[in-house]
Formats: C-alpha cells, structure tokens, sequence
C-alpha cells in the first residue's frame, strides 16, 4: 500500500512530499454549502455516493452538511463494509451481487443494516431471495432501468413489470423502486454524452408504461454527477445518488462553474529535456488520466500534454527552466475523481496551506 | 487498502472473488525460461525494474532465474525502502531524486546499501553531493540522456560532458555511467513510437560524441521492454532495465509472441443491458485501460469496447446471454501491465488451477 512520509500537522502545504493527493476542506465547505444553498427546500433525496471518493470522513462532512441526507451509496458489497465499520447504516450497492460468495456477504450484511442492491435478472433475484431466507434477514432490490447507455437493467417494460412483480412474490426481498445510473460508459476518452433532460425523458418515459405496479413502487433514484441542478425540479425524482459535486474535479468543474476544485495532486519539477517541457513527478499511476488529462490549476498558458506511470510532461512555451526551475511545485487537477483517488491511500487534508491532517481512503480498492 | 476476501490455498481458480488479479505461475515461469534462454550467453546485464509490478516475490524468482541478474531498477525512494526492506541491495533508482526531503532518505539509504540515481541538471549534483557529504554516504549517479522522447535527460554532449564532470569532481558522487530510457510518453493511447534500432542509434550516436570523458564512464544502461531483444546484441549497451516482459501484457504480447499472459484479470458477467452486450464487473479501476483497453482472452469473437469505474462492457454479437450467463467468468489481458498492478494490493497466484498463495504488491502507491 501507499507508504506516505507522514509529515506532521502543521507543516506548510508547499514542502509536502510530492506526488500528493490534497483535499483543500475550505474548498470542500464552500462546495457543500453552495450544494445545499442549490438544494434548498428540495424535497428530493440526496444520497450521498461514496466510491468516488472512499473516505468516510468525508462522507460524514457530506451527510451533515448537505439537506434531504437519505443515506449512502457504494459500488461493491467490500466498500459496503468498510463504510458500515465507519458508522453508516443506510447503504444502497449500486451494482448487481451475483455471486454465491458475495451474496453471502450481502445476507451477513443485512443482518445489521438496511441494504438495497439493484436487480436486472430473474435468476439473480431467486438467488437472493433463497439465500436471505435461508439467513433470515431482508434484502431491499431496486429494478434497474438502462436508458439507453447500455451499462446495465432492463429497458423493456414488460421485463420490468415482471421482474417488479417478482420481487414482491418472493421471500424476504423487498421492492424500493427503480434506478437509473445517468453517467456514460466511456472508452479512453469522454465521448458526446446524452443530456440529464434527455436521459430523464427515456427513464420516466420507461416507467411510464410499467402500469401493473403500485405507485408506492416507482420510487425513482438517480445517479448523477454535474447534471443533479437538472433532476432536482424533476417532479418525478425521489432521490439523487451524488458522488464528485462536492469535491469536483475538471469534468464536473466544466458544467458547474461555481464550485471549486477541493482535490488536487501536487507535484514537482524533476527535469527540461527539451526547451518547451517540463517534466514532474505525477503520472499515470498519480494522476489516473484515463479519460481526460488533468489540468494545470494557476499556471496559465501551461498544459498537461503527456504522460508515462511515474511521470507527466506539461508544455510551456519556450523558456521552461525560466518558468519552472527544478523543485518548484505545480498543481493537477485531476480530469476524473474516481480514476484519481483509487491510485492513493491517503488525502493530505490542508487548511490556511498547512497540513491538517491524513485522512484514509479506507475504500481503496474494495473491488469485490 | 485493497480488502481481499481471502479465500484459502486450493481453491479452485474459477471460485475466486472477483474480479480478481490473477498470476499464473506455470506461465511466470514458461516465461522466465524463455527469456533466459533468449539471453543466453550474452554478457550483458540484466536489471530488473520491479515497479511495474511491484511484487518483491516475483523479483527475488526474476533474480534467481533470469542470468546477467545486475540488481534492480525501481522508479521512487519509496520503492527503494520497500525491496531493501525485502532483502535487495542494489537498487538504480530511474528517476531524479530533487527535494531536500526525499534526498535526505536517499541518504539514510545509501548508509547501508548500493544506490545510484539519473541526474539531469546541475544544481540536484550540488545538493546530491552537500547532503550525501553530510551524511557521509557514496550515491551513484547516471547521466540521463534524451533519446527524443522528450521525457528527461540531456542531449547536448557539451551539457552531458560537463555534467559527468562536474559529478567526478565533486565528494562522495560516484559516476556509474549514462542511461536512456526507450518507453514513450503515452497520451491516451499508444502513439506509434519510435523503433528500438533508431532509439539506439540516437543514443549511441550522442554519447560518441562525449569524448571528454574516460571510456570506463560509459557504461550504458538502457530501460526497455519489447524491444529487448534487439538490444542484446548491441556491443555499445552494458545493462538493460526490464520490466514487463516475465510477466507480459498486451502491449508486450504483441511484439513477443512467444511469450505468454501470466497476468490476467478474472471478472464476472452482471448484466445483460442490450443483446449484443456482456457487462461484467472489471472497470477502469481494475484493468487501468489508460492507454490501452484489455482484451478477452480464451473466447473468440468478443471485445472488451467501454468501460466506468466499476464495470466493463463487452461487445458478444448478437445472443449475448446465450453466450455468457451472469455469474460466468471472463479473462481479461490488461493492455499496460504497470497501470493495471497499481490498482491492487494482491496477486492471486495460481497453480495448477487452484489458488497457491496471496502474493502482496508490497510497492503499490509508494509514490514519493
């Protein structure tokens, strides 16, 4: 795992031992507060979606900050543990649990807190069902609607209904409503995504057509990003799974202009090969570019343009050793959370630019 | 960290958890074999650069193995401490070592083992040599040169000449000669790169041209990966930093194919959101498709195409649930070996198709 040089408290943000992840937390205040302030009397759900960011103190500023809290969400049953160790009971696994071991977990789980997982298969909700019984505990399923991003669920509305109706028939599940997951699949780089309106239009439009269901069923929870200013005048929205807002990084950062990035990578200048480029100590392995390169925070005109595992190359225009000598620091905003905060096992929390703490990624890599 | 279910020794391989980073032993050592045999007599040294897997127990069978064994190449400090601390003493770091902080630690290190470093610029040779005569420790120094990747180094022979000799004449540096590294700078895929004999040639070629220097200096080590081979025969080169290739990745593969995968990642069917699509539950945080996606091995006809954080998307024709049910296993090849290891704290080793040991990646995150 990460061996941080652990740096005492107090020690200015500029001497800390580089590449680091740094959460700024005035930065992360600010965008909670602005968060509620856009959330205001809302009655929608804010579910907080944690697996972005895998830090439960974190997630506890976010609960107790942001207004209609209803919970957490997490992608894996092993980030579902490590959060309930944490202190959080309410936990919805954004994910299909398929196999035998893991719904085992699941049913250990269950035991103790209020889990839902999402179904999109017959088989795999017989599977559930057998095995809660058999642990005699009650696990919540959300139907999963693909609108039309082909990440997973059903589209078809008789499926659904089927599926709904066979939740409610079966032994120790029980329905709580329907989901849509409204971020892309990507390749290597962020392809022209649909609208949150147009997306919306497909998931209420689906749901629309699934008559035979009591309304008490249609509990409509979505997982979005920069697009949740959209879905919260969405009448027929009960609850938005949010995970980068409240820290952002530069893909949110483009369409939610009055945040700030509270996470950055600080790096330094180890070298010019050549009079245009400087290169640093953040790479791949740092930076986690694989669908966007970070971006270059208070240096303009410089440009994060290549990257190897250990090493990023920024263009400078001419004159690099004049712009940035060796040792100096340069700040990385990462192009995607997620993708970032999975390569580190701590955040160097800094207030007033000097070291306040080192806070854990305690779900770093709880893949399964 | 990374929380394995640790499932005990002879389990079946396709009862892993998953998704799971897979080492197959039998192909470790099919691969070791023949690169020992590739090598043959030649005299040429051969240095492992661990940090792509970061695994001190697969370095110490590499060492074993492998002749012309030099010690090892490790890419930061942090990772020195780690294989020191895992029995190895001659470790090049392939990096500048610049902050005082960090050179402070090289110094602690260098008290008890043999450590050299790349340097580049004149001022790091000063502060190399002040703290090292502080400390009262020899560091060894290569000479980085630019081969025209733009990723660090000199390649002015008047600025490589005076930096070797201003590292002669300063206290307790010791030149051990000049080095390249031959892996491109990646944007988000593999641009086409230049070939091994024309990287060879620009190197061999600037460091003729450093006649000012005592021929014993130049002893040229050259970091590489598929293009080894052609570097055996190279009289100029004394040492050859390899990573990848006992281990091989898709990118290697395709250049090697006499080679075989031995790391894989096992994953799960979840879904089935369209007809013609499979989605399973390895993301870009379990195969890092950062410059390359993974490939899926054993069955024909099917390519992974898109990927979130947490699940990957295959495209299967059409009939895909006829072709993998939920729950099936699927092998993926990660395309770059480094950025998919870093994402895990544990090889599952297999042998014989049943688990044989939990191999941790003692190195991963040791960034600084």
């Amino acid at each position: 795992m990460e061996k941080p040089t652990f740096q005492p408290v107090g020690t200015p943000v500029m001497e800390l031992d580089t590449p680091a992840l740094v959460l700024d937390i005035e930065a992360l205040n600010f965008n909670l507060e602005k968060m509620s302030s856009i959330i205001g009397q809302s009655d929608v759900g804010i579910r907080s979606h944690v697996s972005t960011f895998g830090c439960p103190a974190i997630a506890h500023l976010y609960a107790d900050k942001v207004p209609g809290n209803s919970g957490i969400a997490v992608n894996t049953i092993g980030e579902c543990e490590v959060f309930a160790n944490a202190g959080f009971s309410d936990i919805l696994i954004t994910n299909q649990i398929i196999t035998r071991s893991k719904i085992l977990r699941l049913c250990s789980f269950a035991a103790n807190h209020s889990v839902q997982v999402l179904v999109d298969n017959p088989q795999n909700v017989r599977d559930l069902s057998d095995l809660a019984v058999n642990s005699g505990v009650i696990i919540g399923c959300k139907v999963e609607i693909d609108v039309g991003l082909g990440r997973g669920g059903l589209s078809d509305p008789g499926e659904i209904t089927e599926l709904a109706n066979s939740i409610l028939a079966l032994d120790n599940l029980e329905l709580t409503g329907m989901t849509a997951n409204f971020l892309p699949l990507h390749v290597s780089s962020v392809s022209t995504k649909p609208s949150t309106e147009s997306l919306l239009e497909i998931f209420t439009d689906t749901i629309s057509q699934v008559t035979d269901i009591d309304a008490k069923y249609r509990f409509l929870s979505v997982r979005s990003n920069e697009g949740f200013q959209d879905l919260l005048s969405a009448s027929e929205i009960s609850e938005i799974q949010i995970d980068t807002v409240p820290l952002m990084d530069q893909k949110s950062l483009k369409m939610n202009l009055q945040f700030k990035p509270s996470v950055k990578v600080l790096c330094s200048v180890l070298s010019h090969p050549i009079p245009t480029r400087v290169v640093v100590d953040a790479g791949h392995k740092t930076t986690g570019p694989d669908i966007g390169l970070p971006v270059v925070d208070g240096l303009s005109g410089i440009e994060a343009v290549k990257f190897s595992a250990e090493h990023g190359a920024l263009e400078v225009g001419d004159n690099a050793t004049q712009i940035l000598a060796p040792n100096d620091k340069v700040w990385l905003i990462p192009f995607d959370l997620s993708l970032c905060t999975n390569q580190f096992d701590y955040f160097r929390v800094v207030r007033n630019n000097v070291l306040h703490g080192l806070w854990p990624i305690s779900s770093r890599g709880s893949f399964g």
